[in-house]
This record gives structure tokens, sequence and C-alpha cells, in this order.
């Protein structure tokens, strides 16, 4: 059956709770007043339809039905979950929470996104405060895990486990915060972090985006993956956290924030942080841990330098004032031999449990050899820009041997024929003097417009017509034309 | 000719500029009087080596000369560029200045890794105050782009301008910080979560773990790509940042951390930072701003994900309890017809420039297919670890249809020709009804100790010919056996 959660509030959040419930496979009603709030959860909606499937590898449940209810009524009615996401005042929050436990199935789990109530706040005056409990998420709820979880000693622990489970059902990471406190942990500090930057905006130190890249560019990748204290104790090195507490202990008394009320540094604390550590990360070594934050580093600022954003946007424009000389190297005059087109190394993004480069990698490498041979011949971004392209109608690959993480290869291009509307390539991947692939391939010149084959401009044409005549006189490569499985001969 | 940097100080940080200097061919001097030092530095270098690397596209320089000099005076001879890291003691930073100043080149650049000093501080008593400043990087070096750059009044605007443009000759990203103050920008953001982090684990509020999972689990994530203040611009969504900052206005005065010494909140501070963000972000909208964060969080959960860590793991976790019911759909029986073996969405990292499946994605679909159906006939991990596995000799891929984002595929296997050593197969990837591609390969049953081919087990083998027998009444599927560019026929 069907699962229903009720969202009550459908702003920001409550539309963020929405979607993570519909296209996990829940139907949602929503209730909220404002007569904005079905687009406002339409438009939700959509970029939630556009990024949550993409975190997964098993296709996505039927998406849930969504209806607008127009009472919490009508809203709860056979809900097995209820979320409160409306706005941070306590008496709203408790008018709210009365009419839900007017109808709402007796047991039923009542989460609220409160970033700063304390559960036996929120629980005031209720008729049955055990099943009211804070369930904090961040923004945006379809894809950031983290839901802080907070019963205070009223709560029943069946119906928090109960929640528990729920959130995991839709891919959260539910966190029990086993102590109540004003803005629970998350919200504590960013609370901080955004006092001491409005102190740094007043006093004209930085400005709003100078603060920001001294985040993102910086410690934010490294919070995305290991958080404060994993961070620490793997900068603290062999050594440990005892030596790394002992030695910024000192600064705890100077002026470096202006959060001056500081707990008293002592043996006891650093006893106590240093232990919950070792319970933490202590399963691994320094090493392990050095090894595993590059490997989550690198994953972190390549996926930053293929959108061209924030720190990988620092990384392309390193690689573009490097390739200029590099390309300045690679000798590509028509003459009768392959042309060297790409320098390439395996990452580690392109390698197999064995430790081997993947066979799709090899096809992947083709491209890059086949995209610079493009740009070569005046076929690159700008051509594209212009409707005309070169489109793969058909590839044959051979794997002759093997290549492992860091190696390097080299790739080569042979033209074996060449017309005004297509060329046949023969791309030969060398690890030193190893062929470790061939890839043959075919490539139709295309007029996007139309869909259709082409004739490529006169210019193109040139370039490639006079690279194919200097490669004429080549011997026709061992392996091209090559059906799978045909016998040698 | 290769230039020279001097590290003065060689621990971690030390040794992180050493490796971001000499992978970017730069020769490096380091003196530190530890005798573990060149250990330590080898250490560094190792982990920058296997790391460094993999964030570019273009190959690498090749790498500088490292060596290390048992006096400062035989360090600086000749350096581009020096950089102290010695310990956060300002009278030894000032000795080490002074030795520095006595033998280095005037106007080489001196910076200092100070996670606290202000520049004035440094440049007290120095000969030359004028090429002393602050260069504060955050580790791993060899990774994280951040360089703080902070001049005092007395630093001459030549050498920190001919500083930051060394920074970004070795890939990093020098922040100008204009006004000098103890822990620059990013520490005392560090200090104040450092700070509050204490009191909640000395109050019994969270552990260490607790508290680094309710970082990596959320805003951790959202920092490493937008920073502060862009990320509330977008949470504030098109009501603007000065409506988001009203709402969290009166939060200000709250007890939501124990920094509770606040700049006063008011018109003309709103106004500030309302402005600073528009200069920032407002040639964006927030629909992009939404759509680019997306983008980054997919990109940055993906990579954790990979790698089965922090938030990668929880969409590890809620993948797998979703599989179990989707794999007990798909009907593997023998018969006479292909066998749905995966169902795939094109994800954002498939596509290429013009928005279409690239090329290697459709040879990636083959391997999900292949290997869905290879855990089908009992040659999976376990088989692999055992010391089996097939290995793909030979590919021939047609491209017959386009498939963009968000398109779901399904991937169907039809098995040609089988024996006890190989096994011909015939994967279409279907978009719907259309067959979009077609993946013809040949795949060899290696032992792999010996890197040779050998017979399937008895039992793999069993299952692999049932299939192949069911199949044998099926028609040679259209495609088969060609090569590339031969004529239809």
């Amino acid at each position: 059956m069907t699962k229903k959660a009720a969202i009550i509030g459908g702003g920001v959040i409550g539309g963020g709770w929405a979607a993570r419930f519909l296209l996990n496979g829940w139907n949602v009603s929503v209730f909220d007043p404002d007569p904005q709030a079905e687009r406002k959860i339409s438009e939700v909606m959509a970029n939630a339809r556009a990024a949550l499937p993409a975190l997964s590898d098993v296709p996505m449940p039927a998406e849930g039905k969504l209806s607008f209810a127009s009472t919490i009524t009508e809203a709860v009615e056979g809900a097995h979950y209820i979320q409160e996401s409306v706005s941070e005042r306590l008496d709203l929050k408790h008018r709210v929470f009365a009419q839900i436990q007017q109808s709402a199935e007796l047991g039923t789990p009542i989460g609220s996104s409160t970033s700063g109530f304390k559960p036996s706040e929120l629980q005031e005056n209720a008729a049955n405060p055990a099943t009211i409990f804070v369930a904090h998420p961040f923004n945006p709820v379809y894809l950031l895990p983290l839901a802080e979880v907070v019963p205070s000693p009223k709560s029943d622990p069946a119906v928090i486990e109960n929640a528990k489970k729920i959130l995991r059902e839709i891919g959260m990471f539910p966190l029990h915060v086993r102590k109540e406190i004003d803005a629970h942990i998350a919200d504590r500090f960013l609370e901080a972090v955004w006092r001491e930057a409005l102190w740094l905006v007043k006093d004209g130190i930085a400005t709003t985006e100078e603060i920001d890249e001294a985040i993102r560019m910086g410690f934010g990748l490294r919070w995305g993956q290991m958080g404060l204290f994993e961070t620490y104790r793997v900068a603290g090195g062999e050594a440990g956290m005892k030596h790394f507490m002992a030695q910024f202990g000192p600064c705890l008394t100077w002026p470096w924030t202006k959060l001056m009320d500081v707990p008293e540094f002592n043996d006891e604390l650093v006893d106590l942080i240093a232990g919950q550590s070792d319970a933490q990360s202590g399963h691994h070594t320094i090493r392990e841990l050095e090894r595993i934050r590059d490997s989550n580093l690198i994953g972190f600022l390549r996926a930053l330098k293929d959108r061209n954003w924030g720190a990988g946007k620092v990384l392309r424009e390193h690689d573009e004032a490097r390739a200029v000389a590099f390309h300045a190297e690679i000798d590509t005059a028509p003459k009768a031999t392959p042309l060297v087109m790409a320098h390439m190394q395996v990452l580690p993004g392109w390698i197999d449990y064995n430790g081997h480069m993947t066979e799709s990698r090899y096809y992947f490498a083709n491209s890059e050899v086949v995209d610079a041979f493009l740009r070569l011949i005046g076929a690159g971004m700008d051509y594209v820009a212009a409707g005309n392209s070169y489109y793969s109608a058909e590839t044959h690959i051979r794997h002759l041997g093997e290549a492992k993480l860091g190696d390097r290869l080299t790739g080569t291009i042979q033209i074996i024929s060449a017309d005004e509307k297509r060329f046949r390539s023969f791309v030969r991947i060398m690890k030193g003097d190893d062929c470790v692939a061939t890839i043959e391939q075919l490539c139709l010149h295309v007029y996007m417009a139309e869909g259709k084959s082409a004739p490529a401009s006169a210019e193109v044409w040139a370039k490639l017509r006079a690279i194919a005549e200097a490669h004429a006189s080549l011997p026709q490569p061992e392996g091209a034309g090559r059906a799978v499985g045909q016998k040698k001969g």
C-alpha cells in the first residue's frame, strides 16, 4: 500500500520534504493557506525531479500522488507521517499541533522542521506531547541527507524509532540528538559563523564574496566529507588528537573570534575529546584517513571542475594556462605518420575494482583523441556552436593490454579514409611502446538543425583532406576492418 | 629556467607547500632542523603525488628537484619565493625572518603560513618589513586552493602582486585580505566553530562523531561550493537577501550559540550585506543559483557514493534497500528472448556539451548490462575474488539514436554464441521502443593468476549454456558481425 505523508507549511522547506516523500513513492498531502503554495511547491518539485534521481543507481519508484488539502484535518487524515514546517513562531506551531492532534491517528509521528525550538517547548500544552519531536532538515531537503531528530524526555521512544525508520526510507540520515538544546547541533555552528560573519562585514574586514571564497576554497571542502574533529585528527598526524589540542589550546584565550566565552581548557576536556575521537576514527590509521580525505577532495574538486564553479574554476584556469605551453609541443603538420593528439593519465575515476582502467574509459580516451583532432581541423566548439558537428556512427574497440592507476597514455590517430561527409579513424592508445587498445571509428558530418548528414565546410574539409592524403601512404593498420570475433588473417 | 622555492619549516604544512611547488615544476629547498624532516616530507610527497595530478587534465610538468638545506642561508639562496611554516611562536618567527633577510635576494616574497598573527606583528623589527606578509594555506596544502594573502600597510604592493602571481602559478587561489585582523578570515570561523564544539562536547550534548555527522551530512556539503552568504541568498528565494536577514534578525539575541556579543542589527547592516550579496551573486537569478547548487551537490554526493563514505554511504544503503525489491522483478529464466538485465537513467555526468549522452557512456551502459549478466550466471564479484574473470577482447558499437539527461534506458542481452572459454553477446540499449545503440562484444574467460584464457567453472558454464541454448533459436541480430564502415546487406 502506498503510504501517505502530511506536509503542514509549503515553503522551501515544506516543499523539499514533499519532494523527498513523493519521489520516494509516498503520497503527499500539503496544507498551506498561502495562495502561492501550489506554485511554490511545483517549483521545488521541478528542481527535485531533476536532481534526486541523479543520486540513485536503482530506478526510482513511481512518484507518489501530490494533493493540496484545504484544512489540516484533511491533510493529516490517514497520514503515516506528519511534518510541520510553518514559520518560526512558537504560538503558531502550538496551534498547528493542536489541530493536527485533533484529527491524526494516535501515535503518528509529528516532526517539526524548527531550527531553534527545543522539543519540550513544542510539546507545551499538547494533547499528546509524546508524538511531537524535532526533525530538522537542511536546504535543499531533497538532496541533503541530514535530519536532526530531537526528542524530549516526554517523547515516546517507539514513535522516535518509527520516525527514524521512515526518514531512512526516504534516503535521509536521522541524527539522534540525545539532549535537547536551543538550535540543536548544526545550527549552533551556523549561528556562530553567521554572527562572526556579520562582524567581519560590519567592520569592513571582508565582503560577503570574500567570506564565501574563504569558506568554499578551503575548509568548506573539508567539511563536506569529514567534519571538524576527524579533519583535525588527520591534521594532528601521528602525534594524535591530544597533541593537536594541546597545540591549539592557548589560542582559546586569544581574540581569534568574537566568541570569547570559552570552556575551561583542562585535562578532563582533552581526555574527553581525544577519547571520543578514538572511538569515532580509531579504526583507521592517520595514513588511511589522509588517503580517504584526499580521494574525497579529488572527487569534490573534479565535480566542481566539470561544472566550472568555485574551486573547480581555479583548476580549469590553471589547466588552461599550462595547456598553451603543452599544445605548442604537439606536432600537427600533415605527414605520413599517425598524429599524436593526446597525453593522458589514468585517473582514480577510471579504474575498476581490479585496479585496471575500465573498458568504457578506452572509448573515452578515444573521444579525447578524436576531439583534439576535430579541434585541429577546425571542427571544435565554435564549429559546433555554429550548427555543424561530427557524430560517431560506429566504433570497434580491441582490448590488447591493461592500464593501471597513474599510467601515462598517449593517443595517436590515423585517418584511414575521408570524404566531405565522413572519415574513418584508427586510434591507438599507447602505454609507452605497448598498444593497450585500438579504436576504429566512423564519424559522419552532420548539420544539426536538420539532424542529417551534410558536407563539412570547405576549411574543415581542406584540413582533413591534407591529413588523409598524408596518411594514405601508411599501411592499413593491423586490426582495422575487423568484425567482433572474426578469425585473424 | 626552473624556479626555486625555499620552504622554512617542514611539517605537514611546509611539506604541503613543498609538494605543491615540486609537482608544479619548481625546485624546492627545505630547511628544518628536525632529524625526521626528510621522512615527513617524503610522506607528504607520496600523498601529493597520488592526489594532485588527478585534478589535472593537462599532463603535469616534470617534477622539480627537492633538496634539504642545512642552513636557512643555503635554503634561500637564489630562491624566487620563500615560505615560512615554523611553529606558531612570534619570537621564533622573528628570528627566522631575520636570518632569511640576511641572505635572500632583496624583494623576494616571504610568505608566512601563520594561522593567527597579523602581518604587522610578523614585520616587527625586520630589516625589510615590506617583503614579509601572510600567505595562509589550508591542509592538505597540495589539494586545497585557498591561500589568504594578508599585507600590512608597510607591505610593498609589487611584492604582494608577485606573490599572488606565483601562488596562481602553482594552482592556488590567493584571497587578498584587505585589512589585517587576528586569524585573518577563515580561521575566525574555524575558531568560533571549534569553541562552540568544545562546549557541546563538554556539556554532553553531542560526541565528536555526532558533531562531525551534523556537519558533513548537511551544511558542510553546501559550503564546499557556495559558502555562507550565497547559500543563504538561495535559501531566501525570490524575496531576496533582505527578507532572509529580516527573518533571522531576531534570532541574533537568542542563545543559539555561546557567541553572544553580537553586532547591532539595524538597517545599515542589512543594506550593507544585501548590497554586497547583489554585487557577488546578482548576475544569477535564484532559479539559476538553485540549479547550480543542486548540480554541485549531486557531484559531491556522487563522489562520496563512489567512495562509500559519509553522505555517500547513506545513498548506497538506500539504494541497496531498494535494489532487493527491484531485482526481484527482473525475469531471468532462460527463454528464447533477450534478457532485460538493467534499467538506467541518463545522469548529469553522462552528457556532453550538446546535452546528449556521450558516446563512451554507451559502452559504460553495456558494461552495466554485461556485469549484471555475469552476476546472473554466477560470475560476479565472488567469482572474481576467487581468481576467475571474463575479460572483454573486442567490442563493436553502433550509435543509432540519442539519449538525453534524465532519459530512462533499458539494457537487454542476447547471447550469440558461447563455449566454455568465451561468449559473444549482443546488447541493445533501448529508450522505450527505440534502440539507441547496440554493442556486440567478445568476452574471454581468464584465469587471472596466469593471465590466460581458461574454461569457466562447471556451474558458470552450465548457466551460461542454458541461456545460450535458449537464445540459439533467436534470429541473428541485425548489425551483428559488422565491421566499421561495412556496407549494409
